[in-house]
């Protein structure tokens, strides 16, 4: 594998979606051996249909933990499908959320554990890491009146979770970043659009110069 | 919990399917507060549509690893609706296979290793083990022979697969059965059905006469 594996964090209301949608295509004028944009379950048809039960509103009786292998199994399929073949090809991928947001969701959010969802999602990635985690972090207050504001929003399951689901959330982000402060680069997504992009385009570009 | 959890496995062609609609009207008559017979997906919805994911002839681009956590999936949801409700009403839950033939097939027969499949499957079941399994032992050959000679046998996925896969799986069954002497009791199911159901039959009710 030679490629480069970029994966995009953080709670809900940070921006990922806007910051990669301006970033993307900067990053593909410059990427010299092309980039791949994707998120999971990122199209590839049993990751769709395992994503379809998860967020299917009948399940109430969905089990936190059957929940979380789920995502484990669909992140898998995409993983192998998608993410591996364009790193075998020398590619830089960029993924819309990966194993960090289980490991704040399910992990923290959820409460069923950090060290437990890290173990399936071991099983479920082999090992393979991002080589860089932007982290668009924002506090909870913030973040919730983004999603609130912003009408462009659909509002799911997460999303309407409480204040204190979301703080768990981010204080997981932040003992991840802590931990691994070579990988994960936490940008402040309190600031305007332009200056996060831009903070976010620098850093990969300045972290990995070979492959632009 | 107060129920007692027993679980039968064994490879294919060991007759698992015939033994059960023996064992279980006998077991039946006897049990002091009930008892319930069960498989995975066992009639809970979710796991159905996992299964459903599974089974389907079309997904031939299924990662072995993306089964695995989907079949640990579809346990947990078959385990919090149907088994530990029944367990905590006192009740004995016979249930046709669990773990144990996920540690054969996927670890030893498809070789992802058992360590591994046991990682997930420990999250799956949160320590859910069996009180007693009852492992129907059969070689290989006659396995094999059994499955083609039976005609009432819809040949599934697994049941084509080669000689060396099935002798993989038996062999994890008789590791786990070395490990385990205290939970696993081996059965000979080269005996004929009435000796095999009898030999079953006395095992259990011998082990554990509280419950009968």
């Amino acid at each position: 594998m030679n490629g480069l594996f970029i994966t995009i964090e953080g709670p809900d209301g940070a921006g990922k979606t806007s910051v990669i949608n301006e970033l993307y295509p900067r990053l593909q004028l410059i990427a010299k051996k092309g980039i791949v944009k994707t998120r999971e379950p990122g199209g590839v048809r049993i990751s769709e249909k395992i994503r379809h039960i998860i967020l299917n509103p009948e399940h109430d009786e969905m089990d936190e933990r059957t929940e979380a292998l789920l995502y484990a199994a669909a992140r898998r399929q995409h993983l192998v499908e998608v993410i591996l073949p364009a790193l075998n090809a020398g590619k830089i991928v960029i993924c819309d959320r990966f194993v960090d947001s289980s490991l704040a969701y399910q992990g923290a959010g959820r409460r069923i554990g950090m060290d437990e969802i890290a173990a399936i999602n071991e099983f479920a990635t082999e090992g393979t890491t991002p080589d860089f985690t932007l982290y668009l972090d924002i506090d909870s207050d913030s973040g919730l009146r983004r999603i609130q504001q912003n009408r462009a929003y659909q509002i799911d399951r997460l999303d309407s979770e409480g204040l204190e689901f979301h703080q768990r959330v981010r204080h997981a982000y932040l003992k991840l970043a802590e931990e691994d402060p070579f990988r994960i680069h936490r940008v402040d997504a309190r600031m305007s659009l332009p200056d996060v992009v831009e903070a976010s385009y620098s850093a990969i570009v300045e972290a990995y110069p070979q492959y632009f």
